[in-house]
């Protein structure tokens, strides 16, 4: 079975062989840039990972992962002009670096192409796969938008929270899975298990990403922490606060998202203190924990050899402990 | 044959009948806004005429038409973002009535949802239609991004301003036509043929409509005209002006271009003026005419009863001979 290493590594090499043209420069450029920033390449090395419990072949969804990594790549570039984000990957964003309408019309140029490279005349069974991206790729701007009208929200439920994940992050990382399966001619319950998989893990990996930001190593982390909490970011940990803290927490939690100027250190420091006060750290662990188990009781009812499932039970080990 | 006002009323009906979720409603709800503005539909027109000319069962072609439809809208959105426009048909656009963040990623949703239309179980042919969508898409991409690059370059070629009206205009007419005409059975060199008659009326369209802001009648025309010159748009009529214009009218167009502070109407008049001393009017009615008998050319080798072809002749008399 390909672990995630082989993976990274032929998606890299695809990655690179794509052929762009080189007019018009500020629609193509920011779209080569983008695509050679160092990155982790999880989500296509799912759809490599999931064709390949069904078939040795694994070049038939070489074009499928490429799709889905572009399409992530697109969703970042819009959503970083939307965040005002500066910085992604260490690097300047394309809106920074360009400007934001160059950064909007080579973000419309890479989901095209996300479209492109899935029609590739490689690709098997595009008749069910195609259903699976249009559905994800409408979902996570829906989570998107969710996202953004919840920044002035301070009554957004756990439910609703848990929901926009699922929406933001998790539905691609299930459907990377999914395409991939179909794409290795799996049929539909096996795939659709697989989505449930990755739709659970993806929730359990979003849900650790909020922790990381908060209670991570820094060092280790490798970059700043706190970013969350300066941006009163809604995570699993001011939501939870919000909905399960005490009268006094809130209150302290609602004047700190108030303050218009404060010493950045501060802040950090008093809401993780808030945090640990309710003990968040430990209910968040318990809930990444609780989506880590129905990932896995998904793939322990798929019918095939146990030897194949190795690599997405690697994978899911790697994500629930990774320190970044 | 179905002429243009059966195929309007066929494509407003169904896209009325959409069915859009209601949340999250600013993801939504400009989408439901932009489909709703009166417009004349004329590229999901093309489609469903397209398709007559092979079949009579049009019903093949209308996911497809509301696909091109879709796609142009949100062509709209984002451009008007990029263009800083205000006003869309009379109405507010979308990142005025909204926010330019909702603009971009409704306008996402909505590139996403012609995917989804185009990708619908009643389409014949996908295989072939899909790679002439995307194709087209990321032309009209790379017109927009020409055009964004010519605002602030005063040496456009009449080359380089022609290729840009047929990725940024054209080629969407040209693709409706070639997918109406897959998805009613043509057969390759028929698509082809009519894909050259929509080119080329395509950019014979834009160079009119390039040439009605200048010299339409302005109650006819049913907005203020001159906007392209208060803005120093590059039109035909500039790129003209500014390659084959003498010293003093170059010297004189430029200085209009440079000025910051200017009274509106004396702008219009000043360069309007230019352009009727350079005839330029006539040298665009020239090229319009050209790009006109090129594509009725097409149209004319066509193997099919003449009969078929006559809602198309009537579409492009309709559209040579508008007056706004």
């Amino acid at each position: 079975m390909l672990n995630l290493q082989a993976c990274q590594s032929i998606i890299n090499k695809h990655l690179n062989a794509i052929n762009l043209p080189g007019l018009p420069r500020n629609l193509y450029d920011p779209i080569r840039y983008m695509l050679e920033l160092e990155a982790k390449r999880l989500r296509p090395s799912m759809v490599l990972m999931a064709c390949n419990i069904f078939t040795d072949d694994i070049s038939v969804s070489v074009y499928p992962a490429l799709a889905v990594e572009v399409f992530h790549n697109f969703t970042l570039v819009h959503d970083d002009i939307m965040d005002k984000s500066a910085l992604r990957r260490n690097n300047s964003t394309v809106h920074v670096k360009w400007t934001p309408d160059i950064a909007i019309l080579s973000g419309d140029a890479m989901l095209i192409k996300a479209y492109e490279l899935l029609s590739h005349k490689s690709v098997r069974g595009l008749e069910k796969i195609l259903p699976v991206f249009n559905q994800t790729a409408l979902q996570v701007c829906e989570g998107q938008q969710f996202d953004m009208d919840y920044e002035y929200r301070h009554d957004v439920t756990i439910d609703e929270y848990l929901k926009m994940v699922e929406y933001k992050t998790a539905v691609l990382l299930a459907a990377a899975l999914k395409i991939g399966a179909l794409s290795g001619g799996a049929g539909d319950s096996d795939a659709d298990l697989l989505y449930e998989f990755g739709r659970n893990i993806g929730i359990a990996f979003q849900l650790q990403d909020d922790l990381l930001d908060v209670f991570a190593d820094a060092a280790v982390f490798g970059k700043v922490t706190g970013n969350d909490i300066v941006s009163n970011k809604k995570t699993i940990l001011l939501v939870e606060a919000l909905n399960t803290g005490d009268d006094f927490a809130k209150k302290n939690l609602l004047e700190w998202i108030g303050q218009k100027d404060f010493n950045r250190e501060e802040k950090i420091q008093a809401i993780r203190q808030i945090y640990v006060s309710l003990h968040l750290k430990e209910m968040v662990i318990q809930r990444i924990q609780h989506y880590h188990k129905l990932a896995v009781d998904q793939l322990n009812i798929l019918p095939v050899d146990s030897e194949k499932k190795n690599g997405l039970i690697m994978f899911s080990e790697y994500l629930m402990n990774r320190k970044k």
